[in-house]
């Protein structure tokens, strides 16, 4: 923001006090009454499709009420650079869309969400579809609404890269992987000798490291959707939200989209896309690349999205543009394949798969390269349920199929040409603070008292997990590094990490593993909200929770997350830098970027 | 660790197993019964002073018994590469050292401290002080005792660089600085619109990104002095050391010690010298530069060392290097200066300084460059007591003094001149997870109920600490960024951050400010153990603590923490790497390793 000596501008600060910081929110992009999609400070790349959402808002009660009447006759206008603000259908040859209306409801606060009294919001609507920019500079769009009020977003086209540099990109991302994480893998699965690691990690000797915020548009915590979209688009958006912007009806569909960068991929390019999981491969991060629902839990339209374009199933919308169906698709999920509830309109969907050639297909794009995203998604999925070992397992697993897709690259003669990325979506707020004599922590019996079997500073040890427990057969000795199996040796040894969240339900502790299967930290007590499940970690101590009691699981955090990168364009991933710019990054380093309107 | 198949290599594992992950260890760089220090592992800068300790340990009782008689005839030799290994007094040409006997206690575990069963280790040992290695390569020191044992430290002496880089070098330490505290300060300092920041902060902008790994010699959690002689000697060491490995001798100035950067900057090129601290000067992270003493708690001494050598109060042996008189030192702890039992032998130690001419004294090594370190002390101090907003400020406060140096560098025309290094020494297990109403948290009755002011996810909202409380005098508007204060508008918005660790200590939570000072979360109760402060945060909800009873404060974790670097040798700080490289990078840049014995 640039110093501003206007009322005007002193008065838009003291408005967005309202709403900007609180935790229910009436629109998270949009503090005024009228509100732009995309929003302001949106960045574009040369030619990426999108769609426009106007919104004007006539709050009927509350603290912003008005007579509850939103104006029908709002008029939108765009500004290329200095040029004059031409309207919205001239600007872009596009017909006027049609006047839509709807009525939401939000609550300003905890207290009216105690007290059942919503603010309920009255508004009018138009939506522009698949637009796009095709000249790199600024431009200003500009809601004018109300008899004066206006809304102005400031967008910009980005000037892409015109040469390709990368052939092909391998794209991992460790669901909720932070540093600290990667701190702790390393610890319990390579060997160090008086301080001195003797191997490390595969993304420790990546050439690139770089900083990304993972913040989404409106709040400061994200999901892995919002955050897929931030990563896949280089737009951030809201929480459950896949390539799309959140508006306020209740349509699921109708959101404003804007295009991937696997669709982009396809359409520039047509090189073969991969998508591969350890999640079902409805699950957002997957999904992300495809799909553009507001609601994550869509999963039937998800996986229709990889195979049709997003009109096919349910939205009433052009969008000329999709996946085209991954030459890959990796990951779990049958529950949306086989015909039954959860599947697209109830069909057997394999044989949609089937029909498309899915059986003995002829590769895609050979010889145009290839965009391959391979998540992995245990990470996050333990951390929620505090089973750190499982999450750090996951971790350690992704990080040995580094390693071995960067030796089956380099066997295939593909490494030179591959453009590889390792990050995350988000964190968790874990972290190792010391050891943990797990054999002491069992036989005292007050929670006090085990809390005591906790090692801090030079009590916390040395790394257990590394070591076998005995003699190995054969006389053989541990292994770890390009040769080893860079996993732990046993996960059970006496002397423990302890490690902890921030933010935690009720639950008991034991810094052991839990050898029947994930963690249930927290289950519903009588009145409905979380408490100590009974059944887990029956000789911990209980930690009381600091999250709200209907919460049973930890949540995400907002620490910055950490990318490595190596090959052709992985230089650009050095520093700190938002999540959108890892899509900028990547559609520069193929070359995705048109300024020929096509 | 290479694959081997011999029986003595997987009997070292076994053995290993003992004494690595155990929460009290007999000595942490000692698996055996013989100890050499320096120990395995170590890598030396060429040229760089540094004491060897050999201890042979017979334990009288315990799991490794022996007759209790340790060997007096023990054998210490040096080999060079390949060459014979030839009697260390050969070797060093160096005196044969007197021999050294002393009992030591520890106890094994948990059990046998609650039983106060010790176990007594009885002690033979010599020492040689003040040696050096000139030429690059690897050598294998070689301890033979108990007819036929033997232990053995792989050392290594880098090559070092021959051309200078930086004229000079200002080193800024963050103390206990994660990347998740980074990220939260950013998010209450900058202004961010619809998710993109409008102003970073300064270490965000500079120009090479690392990560270091700040664990210890014997355990994975450390302390400041600890990663202090770490990042200033290239050598990790033990939890409270400075300057020194730690032997299991009582004598706190006996210790093996190794030369800082800061000895070497004086004793290779002379130039001058600063040592900054938000903390009392004798804390950890200034004294680190200057002191040579296993205690970090030996303040009279440690500041006695600012002007003399290791030899001048307490040690007895020769170590023929020393800071000689700091140019710049500035720091709290007037204790240590004023007549009295903090002052060094009760003396007015302020005119020890007067009597070096600090009153009206000539700048040193004008011409030669200079070495500063400037710590912000209070982060770390802070994260402690749970005071985050403290914590926070002063982080703000550190990156606003790298922003102001900058400018003044370049004023100056020094700029282009000066290696720029910022980084932390350990972690604190911090992260944000959501927003706090703390109205709504103040309104409830019930610790459950309060709970649910915490809004995660969406309802995390963003943030209000960049938004002025109401309108401004003479409209103006709230300005970050290089022009503005990047610091808080306001520190008590009504949604504020939620936050924490995960080792607490017992306390009460309200995720509001700490308008009457620092927090103290905890103090001890009637049986001497930590329960929740009464006087602090009273309106909280409770949150019982996950630490050991005895520990009133939060602890330091795991985490790697960021490097961020700019100017001349700048480059080498980027990627992962342990802690000691930092001393090795900045040794380079400055050219201070010698090949030729002096």
């Amino acid at each position: 923001m640039r110093r501003s000596t206007t009322a005007a501008t002193a008065l838009l600060l003291g408005a967005a006090t309202l709403a900007s910081a609180q935790t229910y929110q009436r629109l998270g992009t949009c503090p005024k009454l009228g509100c732009v999609f995309p929003p302001d400070q949106t960045e574009f790349l040369a030619g990426q499709l999108f769609d426009i959402r106007l919104e004007v808002h006539a709050p009927v009660n509350g603290s912003e009420a008005t007579n509850g009447v939103p104006d029908e006759k709002f008029t939108f206008c765009i500004q290329g650079g200095n040029g004059p603000c031409e309207d919205a259908t001239k600007f872009f040859k596009a017909k006027e869309p049609a006047l839509e209306k709807w009525t939401f409801q939000y609550y300003e606060d905890l207290f009216a969400r105690d007290a059942k009294t919503p603010t309920v919001v009255n508004v009018t609507s138009k939506a522009y579809r698949a637009l796009s920019l095709a000249q790199p500079g600024s431009y200003t769009a500009k809601l004018s609404y109300n008899g004066g009020g206006q809304t102005v977003a400031n967008w910009v086209v980005r000037k892409p890269a015109t040469d390709r540099r990368a052939k092909n990109v391998l794209f991992f991302i460790g669901d909720g992987m932070t540093q600290a994480m990667i701190t702790a893998a390393r610890l319990i699965a390579h060997k160090s000798i008086n301080g001195k690691y003797q191997s490390l990690m595969q993304m420790d000797q990546m050439d690139n490291l770089g900083h990304q915020m993972t913040h989404s548009i409106d709040s400061f915590i994200t999901d892995s959707a919002n955050s897929a979209t931030a990563l896949y688009t280089g737009k951030k958006s809201t929480v459950n939200a896949l390539g799309v912007y959140v508006d306020s009806s209740k349509n699921s569909f109708d959101d404003p989209k804007v295009e991937t960068i696997a669709e982009l991929f396809r359409r520039r390019i047509g090189g073969a896309l991969g998508i591969v999981s350890t999640a079902y491969i409805a699950d957002a991060t997957p999904a992300g690349l495809c799909s553009h629902t507001r609601d994550r839990g869509q999963y039937a339209s998800i996986v229709t999205e990889y195979l049709y374009n997003a009109t096919f199933l349910n939205s009433t919308f052009a969008w000329p543009t999709s996946c085209q169906g991954p030459d890959v698709i990796f990951g779990g999920g049958a529950e949306q394949f086989i015909a039954g509830t959860g599947s697209p309109n109830g069909t057997d969907f394999y044989k949609a798969f089937q029909a498309q050639g899915y059986n003995a297909r002829q590769k895609k794009g050979k010889g145009e390269g290839w965009f391959m995203m391979s998540e992995a998604a245990s990470i996050d999925k333990m951390m929620h349920v505090l089973d750190y070992d499982r999450a750090l397992g996951d971790l350690l697993e992704l990080d040995n199929t580094i390693r071995a897709s960067i030796a089956h690259l380099k066997e295939i003669g593909e490494y030179e040409n591959t453009l590889i990325v390792v990050t995350a979506d988000h964190g968790h707020g874990f972290d190792v603070f010391g050891g943990a004599d797990t054999k002491y922590l069992a036989a005292q019996s007050t929670d006090r008292k085990k809390r005591d079997a906790v090692g801090v500073y030079v009590n916390s040890g040395l790394s257990g997990y590394t070591v076998a427990p005995g003699s190995l057969p054969n006389n053989q000795t541990v292994v770890f590094g390009s040769e080893g199996p860079n996993f732990p040796v046993q996960w059970n040894p006496r002397y423990t990490y302890a490690a902890g969240f921030g933010a935690n339900p009720d639950h008991r502790e034991t810094y052991s593993i839990s050898t029947k299967g994930p963690r249930v930290p927290a289950t519903a007590g009588a009145d409905g909200t979380y408490v100590v499940n009974p059944a887990d970690n029956q000789a911990g101590f209980t930690v009381e929770g600091t999250l709200p009691t209907d919460e049973p699981q930890g949540v995400h955090s907002l620490t910055d997350v950490s990318v490595f990168a190596n090959g052709p364009g992985a230089e650009a991933f050095k520093g700190v830098y938002n999540s959108i710019d890892i899509f900028f990054k990547i559609a520069d380093a193929l070359a995705l970027g048109r300024t020929d309107g096509t």
